[in-house]
């Protein structure tokens, strides 16, 4: 039996904490429901927030990550840049990353862009109906061809990011915008999925294909053991070279 | 426990039969090679044969398999077209293709690429090696940054195929040539990896690497139970439209 | 000063010929329309119906053509397989494709694919916004950021087709679906661009969006002068080999 | 007539100036053999070093700047931070970027990647072959199949930078390596093409075909007129959306 997949809930947890409408959907914050439901699926889940010292994210609890869950928005000109570079290096080792919702518009996915990240956006709690372009994916597992959030704060295009890897979820907004909601890119040998959805005032994260979305995610962005480390740097040849004439 | 994912190899089992160097290499066939060294990985496996009815490659067998593993080479052109369209409608439906070697000149790999496939070759039994460009790739999950093959045929770039959607790894031959020798597509549901080494007269599929790879690929290529079939045709609008004048 | 490109301009030409409502809408043809608007872009134009012999495609038009345009619908079944075949192969060979709408359901799309190529569909005239996702393509010079068309046919996802290279346009539809309008490919060395809008009954084809964004993907997929001819088959070392022992 | 490209070429200069292989072969510097390169092609071009003030690369000098070519080595870290950001501000902005040899270690290079963007490497002035992928990219007009370096700075996989969205490009080393020569990239509007050789001391910026390859790669990067600026940041509703009760 393989061991089980190492989790960190990263969570910002400002707005639960400090206004009323995340509050009383999160009380114990976005990240105590996503971490909840990853244990569901047999995740070893644990939980990090912005106020913890070194936000919560040590080395020991990054070596100790198998994937990171993201989740910031209003704090992040606060977040160490000490941290993100730890954290970015581990990505690149191979620990991956799941991006949700203004996650993406951190120091951190920012740096593995090399993008703005800029979106449009709008606060009109509307509906979201969220389509698979990658019927074949792991990440959608168990979710039907489409499905639908009542309420939703809306992205839009043009995503300032590279084009993704693969485009795995598209989603349509009744304001009459489109967002690549579910895209994924590889830095290093960590794997990286966005998933857009998961506005700090509305119950997305309770929603189970939101749910089930996310805990597929985090087992495709595992890193997979025996994978070979890249050796950089001076290398003898492999080959025999002709003798240079002094 | 999930149930094991169910293989077919097959193979033109030509060679192996009419040319000596081919029969004192492979005297089982190719098939029983690849086929031995995927039961060791705990698949379930069965293999097929050009000569038998319908290529072995019956309804009955291709709905009963997860992974198709192709080898083929000179009877390309008696190969069916009938059975070529089966297969072709079982990869859009989900069943994972495996094509070795010169498999990428059958009609079944032209016709899921859309182009003429068309290689440069050569058989001077040189040296390749065969460089992982995809370092955190399941498929190379066990294997270095780099091994070789002391004798292989090669073959040359351009290899007139679509670009791939990932590039796992790259050989480099000893005359001077290099190669696109592990690369992925999508075609409907199905997943596709190409393989590249595998001369007929040569040891390859007894390497351990190569071994590994193909195992591996198996893995990576067999369908995700639960994923979304789409639904094609004539749709119903799912939000409401104005009514049309008369 | 560079030679002008060489357009034929394919259309059915059957709907508006037998079906009121798309002879109202293209009393010429749908091809007349595209072709009057593709010579204002300064190009050499030429048109190619179906009914024609050999469609209006044979060897001569063909190889005086650096793009083709195809519209069809209808009648794929009744064309013949041996154009097909001649068309691919000047693809391979470098001349550029341009297929709208249902030219996307054509024996020559699907070989190019290998996949089904089918959609979702409606016939509401509904309204559709196709949004630009990739703002420095050449496809996309001089159009906004959005476009809208008040009337046109739903296609929605999932589309069966490999993961497109570039992804430039995204169309929302107002009965809740979305689709990858605009999307290109590469086979051999042929460019091609897939444009989703242009109903038969509908004056899609006179908005200056769409014909702008035909006329740009017609430069873009044009051959360029002088890229290498690769050279397939038996091919000789470029580096010396060691002698086999006997 | 369009206005003709303006092309800014950066080059370190630190090597040419007190290192004397390197002033041998570069007496004025690798820019100024690369600057008159690309005036031969009808480039408009100007030349910055990381001596002048502000890098030579102003605000002015880069609004005025389509497309810059850089090559940068030993002095990449006392490269201003600010100047990268104003670089790195502008090809998000469209202009394009063309990344010579060790440029891909510099500071704007990973920023642009998210990644470390290292590699293997070795001074032994071997043969390098580098061989089209692309067969129908503008980049490549006008060069054979392949060209060889009889002298090269060897860099190997794996190169640890994003799976580049084309491969044009691919190195053979006498040696034993193989590496992606040709890449590209696309960054908020910005092109970006990667272009592996040119050691400071060997004359590979005289040889014809890496000196057509630039002046391609400066043509394919540069911004087209008139693509759509993206318009970011809170946005009204293009549908009317539901009243939402108080």
């Amino acid at each position: 039996m393989s061991n089980p997949i190492r989790v960190t809930v990263f969570n910002e947890f400002h707005h639960e904490n400090h206004y009323e409408p995340a509050r009383r959907i999160y009380p114990d914050g976005i990240h105590a429901v996503i971490a909840a439901s990853l244990k569901e699926h047999s995740y070893e889940v644990q939980t990090a927030t912005q106020d913890q010292p070194e936000h919560g994210l040590t080395e020991d609890v990054l070596n100790g990550t198998d994937v990171l869950v993201w989740w910031s928005h209003i704090l992040v000109d606060e977040f160490s840049d000490e941290v993100v570079e730890r954290i970015h290096r581990r990505i690149l080792d191979g620990m991956g990353l799941i991006v949700l919702h203004s996650g993406t518009q951190s120091k951190l996915f920012k740096k593995l862009m090399g993008t703005s990240c800029a979106i449009k956006w709008r606060e009109a709690d509307e509906k979201e109906r969220i389509w698979v372009l990658a019927p074949n994916h792991p990440i959608v597992a168990g979710v039907p061809e489409y499905f639908e959030l009542p309420e939703e704060e809306m992205y839009g295009e043009f995503f300032d990011v590279p084009p993704p890897e693969e485009l795995v979820l598209m989603s349509w907004f009744q304001g009459g915008e489109v967002f690549r909601s579910g895209i994924t890119y590889t830095r290093g040998k960590g794997k990286i999925f966005v998933f857009r959805p998961g506005h700090e005032s509305l119950p997305t994260y309770y929603n189970p294909h939101v749910q089930r979305i996310i805990a597929n995610s985090v087992g495709w962005a595992a890193p997979v053991a025996g994978t070979p480390a890249p050796a950089f740097g001076n290398a003898q040849p492999l080959e025999p070279l002709p003798q240079k004439q002094a």
